[in-house]
């Protein structure tokens, strides 16, 4: 497309009018959201790119975009509008840049869309070299490409029936965290939590795009577009709110001079940061997180009632699956897709996807984030091992669950082989018990690695994340990865989703929602599997399970069937009820 | 003793003299070792008490000693003089100071024996309060209980044959890692392996007290006490390194004004960073340590055949120690240290005992850092669990091993259950393949709790450590722990010692060395257990261990077998050549 490459041109032309080296175009909007809305999408609006990982760093010799490997090839294509494709595991990005700009550059970079620990460790990187960083605040993507476009959806109540706190009891919460005198919040999903507001400005993640100020009072400012239009159905239920257009967030925080402000510098954009004096500033970690993250009681039980009507609607998904290849139907990934999504609709409190569906058959299943389309959409084929990864925002709760099922009779010995391995991580994990105030999603990580270790076989994403409460589906800071030095609480809810991918052959993947609970063991800790959905045990290779494993096996599909064969019975659903006896059926 | 009551009551009048509130004294020398000599070991010449974890707060109102678990009842012996003992795992130090001093309090401390790192937090964790810390060169102890005492021991050559590098290709590797013009480095244990020079200053670990400054080019400055006296039989071997009087540090550092120094803020003491500018200073890791830990061809041959020898001085006592049970001989914890220790000494090549001989009967094995003393050792009964932690300084090499016996012929089931438990941990790391580049300590861990995690139970120590070479017993950084965040490299050394304790009745813990070493998998690394000791298959619950854990113990016992027999027969040890076929007959 021409427009892209004339788009390069023009943003040549106004870093040489800014007398700048370099400029940066993030993968990032004004809220760090981990998923853009497509009006916010520079990115994409610049290059045509579009994926969840992807920036540009343009000069006038180099167009350099950085992606991670599920995305080079797709970034590839861009090459001909002047672009070269670089993959950040092979050559982190701070690095090449020292390679690539001369001693005294000068980087110029949009504050809005960089957090201030970013600004920190990229100055740090280039100093070496004498790089200096330019912020400039006019956006020249909006200049090339035409203005960023905000969502603004109507605000909505989510009622303490669900939440089980109200706002000002949450707020009063985080008020007793914070050592300074206001707590600046820059977190999207954090003020939705904080206020028991939802909004549709992202797909699939229930929030709107706002900033906040809570005061030590309890009272809470609230920054959005258009905030008059938009909070007619919940101002009247919101006591001690005020809503402001963002733009006020500027000079309602210089009007704080002198008073002491905390904000988390892994979240806030340096733009925000730069309307607080410096000695005024307290740096922490976002109080709202750790308490988002550990559900409070009702939201335990939120999350234990959405995830048995979604696991309803994946088990009559896959029954309908198993009648497909039963009857020779042609259904490609897409077609898959759509019906488990009408699935999940039919189900009570429902409102959209957690994140598209992941509908992966052979050797896609081995694409991490594969994304099926209509047109692209493989068929599936008999033999095919068929890997589907989905989940829904409903009222009362998030899920997110991956299982996956031979297309077929029987499989290989070595895909039941490797799908056992990942199921014994998987069962690791979920089975475990361990110390309360110490151990970290890190130190658990291993379980779910160590039975594809043993043939020297990994998976290279992490085993678990924390996940929302009718909210983001990536929740901090629980997280089972290397990564994870935070520590395990009562209440968080984690994915356990080990895998296996054989490029170009196929994806293994098996993943359930787990919460933590106190276990009867004192000072310990153990999982509750929130998922309710069968293992295809065509897969399984028994002979690889221990005894205890094979129990555990049998009691959660035993589980299975006694939450729902009185359910589809009631609903006169023969089909299910024998498709569900039949895959529960004990070892 | 009136003595330490009087020491108390001095400090108290310096403490007045210089206008301070407080003064600490660290349980700490100039090189922060961490087995202090006598001669250096302020905190007992100023409180009487011996331990490895414990220091002194003196206020005018206050004379507070802090210190773990293992030493707490000891250390209430102290009270008798003034001081409230303080156990840090339910006080940390810093959040005390905060309770009792009054904002505006000033705290002296000897810079000396205090880190940058140290100051750093210590400064962080008052400020709130504005309390100020007041670094005082003149030492309190030293002015009320007599100067501290150098030990002076000669240095002698460790050689190449068993170094496998040259100092000097040392010193270019090292030299490699730094950035800066010059190196400063604080640990005796890096300038002892960077020379191939040891010393014996310090009692279980063959080093000297020093510092050095390695110059880009290679030469290196180092800085002992009275040099011209120690230093006759190794200054012939060393090129390009020249010795100097220890206090001549300051006017080496001054004369370096304008260069840039590379140091570790987790190792130098402030009083030696003071003599450098700070715009001088460029803070990293010591960069001998990781290469230190990563041993090379020749020290991975060494510990294998230091292994042998103490392996087989272990079996030695093992036999003798069964005897003694078979004769109902009266035998004390002590008499048993004794005679392993002499078995040792036997041994070629080795120099002395690597720590001092945990020799624990009964519940003193629940003591995790107990201490045999010949008048107060516990006597060997039938039906005992003996827990004996051991190891040597071998001129190839370093040894750290823990084996549980039971005196006796019938151990009860509980014991046996955890033994087999703290076993299974031990198997479990002992035998896991894990991807090179990426795997950490920490990761591991959790393998070693696993089967106690099971049944609500852990132990309250590191699952591993790292081990030098002919050097610290305990070597950064390698940790198989919660704080073990580096990567496990091909070369390093690290115990393997998970273990099981109650309270009052008995300890359990099984340890041996590895060695990690690349793995026939691609990008997989491996562990070679070096230790060769049987494990009590007296204590080994059989129906607890899985197939692959009784062939891991198989074959482990018939290496052993293997590896000794030929060598017991040959010296005609008919005793030792019965027990250990017994000892390693197959399950």
């Amino acid at each position: 497309m021409e427009k892209f490459t004339e788009n390069l041109q023009k943003l040549r032309k106004w870093i040489e009018r800014k007398n700048i080296t370099a400029y940066i175009v993030p993968h990032a909007d004004e809220f760090q959201s981990e998923y853009l809305c497509d009006g916010m999408d520079r990115v994409y609006k610049l290059t045509g790119f579009k994926g969840s990982a992807g920036f540009a760093v343009i000069t006038q010799f180099n167009a350099l975009f950085f992606t991670d490997g599920r995305y080079v090839l797709q970034a590839k294509k861009q090459e001909s509008y002047g672009y070269t494709v670089i993959d950040i595991a092979q050559h982190p990005y701070i690095a090449y840049l020292l390679e690539v700009l001369s001693s005294g550059s000068k980087i110029g970079y949009d504050p809005g869309l960089f957090t201030l620990s970013q600004i920190t460790a990229l100055k740090k990187g280039v100093e070496s070299k004498s790089i200096k960083l330019v912020p400039i605040e006019e956006n020249p993507v909006d200049e090339i490409c035409g203005p960023v476009i905000f969502p603004l959806t109507e605000l909505f109540v989510h009622p303490k029936s669900y939440t089980g706190l109200s706002s000002l009891e949450k707020r009063h919460a985080v008020v007793k965290k914070i050592s300074a005198d206001y707590l600046l919040i820059t977190d999207p999903c954090s003020i939705a939590w904080l206020l028991n507001i939802r909004g549709r400005d992202i797909p699939n993640t229930p929030i709107f795009l706002s900033y906040a100020i809570l005061h030590k009072n309890g009272h809470c400012d609230v920054f959005i577009k258009n905030p008059v239009e938009r909070t007619s159905s919940v101002s009247k239920s919101l006591a001690k709110v005020t809503f402001y257009p963002l733009e006020k967030i500027k000079e309602a925080l210089e009007s704080l001079k002198g008073s002491c402000i905390s904000l988390d510098p892994y979240q806030a954009p340096k733009k925000v940061v730069n309307n607080i004096v410096k000695e005024d500033i307290k740096k922490e970690k976002n109080p709202c997180l750790l308490l988002k993250a550990c559900k409070n009681v009702q939201e335990q039980k939120g999350m234990q009632l959405c995830h048995r009507r979604d696991g309803l609607a994946m088990v009559e998904f896959l029954c309908w699956l198993d009648k497909q290849y039963l009857e020779k139907k042609h259904i490609t990934e897409y077609d898959a897709a759509q019906k488990l999504d009408s699935f999940r609709k039919n189900k009570d409190l429902f409102l959209e996807p957690s994140f598209p569906t992941i509908s992966a058959a052979g050797p896609n299943g081995a694409i991490i984030h594969y994304r099926v389309a209509k047109n692209s959409a493989r068929a599936l084929k008999a033999g095919d091992i068929y890997l589907v990864d989905s989940g829904g925002q409903y009222l009362d709760g998030t899920t997110d669950v991956t299982r996956t099922i031979l297309f077929g009779r029987r499989a290989s010995e070595e895909k039941k082989d490797f799908y056992t391995r990942v199921l014994k991580g998987h069962i690791s994990i979920a089975k475990q018990y361990f110390p309360q105030y110490t151990t970290t999603g890190h130190a658990l990580d291993t379980l779910a690695r160590k039975y594809l270790w043993e043939v020297g076989c990994d998976f290279a994403h992490s085993t678990g994340h924390g996940v929302g409460y009718f909210s983001n589906v990536h929740e901090a800071p629980p997280s089972i990865s290397r990564k994870g030095s935070d520590v395990l609480q009562e209440g968080m809810v984690v994915s356990n989703e080990p895998g296996y991918y054989r490029e170009e052959a196929y994806g293994i993947r098996i993943e359930s929602l787990l919460l933590v609970e106190k276990s009867v063991k004192k000072d310990f800790l153990q999982f509750l599997t929130l998922t309710l959905v069968p293992f295809d045990k065509r897969l399984i290779k028994k002979s690889l399970l221990s005894r205890e494993e094979l129990d555990w096996v049998n009691k959660y599909h035993e589980n299975i069937l006694n939450t729902f064969l009185p359910i589809l019975k009631k609903n006169k659903k023969e089909q299910e009820v024998a498709w569900l006896k039949e895959a529960t059926s004990c070892f």
